[in-house]
């Protein structure tokens, strides 16, 4: 689709939905289809940005909205007065969790949940969990509008404390949901606060986090809508991305020790320089990733030199390496490609170089069943797809191992996220909140 | 010379003393030639050791005798104190320098000047500066005790605060005699202590440090004793290194911008990646400076990432590149190298690459009639010697704009300085401190 009619979007859904039975299964007999209001949600996402943003700032300036801050206190108590302006009754679960629930016509069977999260990095942007979390009580709000009642349940959720630091693990809340926490884990200390009295704080119950649990099978599936961060649809110009699942990333550690020594008295040919190794390893790291074919991608994000002085030679370098891929066998084979090419550089530069695994995350597929179901919710509202794995993490990975997960994506202006200048046009939200709400009544017909 | 050999030269020397004239110029009728007491000499870098030594180490812990710090404040008046010993009276000069003078038969005539500091570097050694301030009080011993009354006058000095830090200055002794240290300067914050306070506690004046400047041909020479803090004169069995001058020091920042973004979201040729152009520079300014003959050295010793997460790709890298060399004309050569391939891997890596000069210090030549004196001295001694650059930075250099300079090298074991594990024999040690005696004498007769 042209940029051109990208833009016409609003208007030509409007006519794609007078060429559709105006009878959706599940749908009332008084029901007109369902759409989400676009205009009501970029409201909504403007009303959110204000909490966390910096003092005098404005929409562009983005939001510093972190987990158990202040201002995610008052962003989440802001968004469940918007659920329960939808009519549904929010509750928060023992881990932090907003949830809220829609009763459908056999409520013995299990939900269907969507949703997102409303805390950000610090100076991050106002799309990021907020246009999943917003475009999902949107979504609630269109069937209510055309008093459309589906078959299963459904629920919306705001997962707490998403974004996680460096070294750090994000996912605090669908972690906790998954079961992936124990709760001695409350006790780590995460951004200066206890994980145990930020969670309280949120009005969770860290000492009751085992209540949180979810068994496998809770949820007839789980959809998230949630930019893409990456640049290929902006660049692609395709409207919607159909995620694949989310990549399995290893992350390495490499400390490099050569020896500190006066930068003028030690002759070129005596130096062993921690800093020209770690150099010479962080352009192998580029060499290994890609010099194969594929979407993986490899990232030295962290190095410290010491002592760090301007007139002493290098003596230990420490660094981080991080492959992201689909595939786990790809990237062991990567590590052991770098691993390889690690030995050969300590051994011409006279340093000693010791790699070793930091974390190993599993990849997080997306099941094909509801990949279809986001190609045909797109397809029915003439928007364009491709498929694509989600390099990033997100709370859809934690829900894949309780069932069935889909993500859809759009896009994100020049590939921008975590900074105030991430952007996803108005078209674009609501073109993907009307996938997640199509999505939804696709689901709930199986 | 073997190993063997130059372990037995005490014996050697008295040989080689036994076969000399007795009556070496200026002595008095009565005087045995003059020579250094090797254990008193060990005895007085052992003693000095303790002020700064870590708590409940030994010598092998080294020291940690920071200009200023009340170890260095003890040091120096137990250095006062072997000076009086020594039958001479200190004096400290507005700079906080210490001097003591040695009257000479022509006491019109200006000084033979000689000497070196003692304030070390944080967990330095017990070499680097003690060594020639210690031999030049053994000097004095060596003359009072076979009775020996130079034609000039003799100066001893003990130089304040010669150890610099990163980006700072240091030889803030000899700068501020050099002429080199403006009144305002004492304003500057050295190491948490206004410069001021710091020469006010070593009991000099700095309200007065003009006072301390001393005009071009205040002395007939300066002479300095030191470890050469690299590797050669070990690595080549030579015993003497005669310096043929300190290097010119070029520094260059580099602030490297690429494009700060997600880990995970952005692919590989989409990147802006500043840690991989920063590690093509690094290794860019190894190959210009290795790819040229000579002894010229080149260090990216200061490294720092932005934003420096494992999942974020680096935006910002801002380095330090440093190339020492006697002749600056070289060393602008290598930088214009360094800038010009510097703008191929901004090209290639899609970032911007922006190189200032921080600091361009001139070399200071030894004086070539002086280096001939050292030589001489050293062959009267029976040691070897070899000329070579001094790739550190001295006192010498700047008692080099007053008047004719020479320096004198012994091994340090491994090349290793600026640590606790700097090592000289002590038979080096006391072959240094009797070539300072010898070229004292012949440069008197000058």
């Amino acid at each position: 689709m042209s940029p051109v009619s990208r833009r016409q979007f609003l208007g030509a859904a409007a006519v794609a939905v007078a060429g559709l039975p105006l009878r959706a299964p599940g749908m009332a007999a008084s029901a007109q289809r369902p759409f989400v209001d676009a205009s009501a949600l970029r409201e909504r996402i403007e009303a959110l940005s204000v909490f966390g943003r910096p003092p005098g700032g404005t929409f562009a300036d983005g939001v510093s909205r972190v987990a158990y801050s202040d201002a995610d206190i008052a962003g989440r108590r802001h968004v469940m007065d918007l659920i329960r302006a939808a009519r549904l009754t929010p509750r928060i679960d023992p881990a932090g969790n907003i949830f809220a629930r829609r009763d459908g016509r056999e409520n013995a069977l299990p939900p269907i949940l969507f949703g997102s999260h409303i805390d950000s990095v610090p100076s991050g942007g106002n799309f990021d969990g907020d246009l999943g979390s917003l475009a999902a009580i949107g979504v609630v709000d269109a069937l209510n509008r055309a008093n459309v009642i589906t078959r299963h349940p459904l629920e919306v959720v705001v997962w707490s404390a998403e974004e996680g630091v460096a070294f750090g693990r994000g996912l605090a809340g669908s972690r906790i949901v998954a079961g992936d926490v124990r709760p001695a884990d409350m006790d780590a200390v995460w951004n200066g606060l206890r994980r145990a009295d930020g969670v309280r704080k949120l009005g969770g119950d860290p000492d009751r986090i085992m209540d949180a649990v979810r068994p496998k099978g809770a949820h007839h599936a789980y959809l998230e809508l949630h930019i893409e961060q990456g640049g290929t649809l902006d660049q692609n110009r395709v409207d919607i991305g159909v995620v694949e699942g989310i990549v399995a990333i290893e992350r390495l550690s490499a400390v490099i020790t050569g020896f500190a020594n006066h930068a003028g008295t030690t002759p070129m040919a005596a130096r062993q320089d921690a800093l020209v190794a770690a150099s010479q390893l962080t352009l192998a790291v580029r060499e290994a990733v890609t010099s194969r074919p594929g979407r993986q991608v490899g990232t030295v994000g962290q190095l410290t030199v010491e002592p760090n002085a301007p007139n002493v030679v290098p003596g230990t370098v420490r660094m981080t390496i991080e492959l992201r891929d689909l595939s786990t066998d790809k990237l062991m084979e990567i590590a052991k490609d770098i691993r390889g090419r690690a030995a050969s550089i300590a051994a011409a530069t006279k340093t000693q170089i010791t790699i070793n695994e930091l974390s190993r995350n599993p990849p997080a597929l997306a099941a094909e069943d509801v990949q279809r179901v986001i190609e045909r919710s797109a397809s029915s509202l003439k928007l364009s797809t491709q498929r694509q794995p989600s390099g990033a993490g997100h709370d859809a990975q934690m829900m894949a191992q309780l069932g069935p997960m889909g993500m859809i994506f759009v896009p994100s202006v020049g590939g921008i996220s975590h900074s105030p200048k991430e952007l996803t046009r108005w078209e674009d939200c609501a073109n993907g909140a009307n996938v997640l709400l199509q999505a939804v009544l696709d689901i709930d017909t199986k």
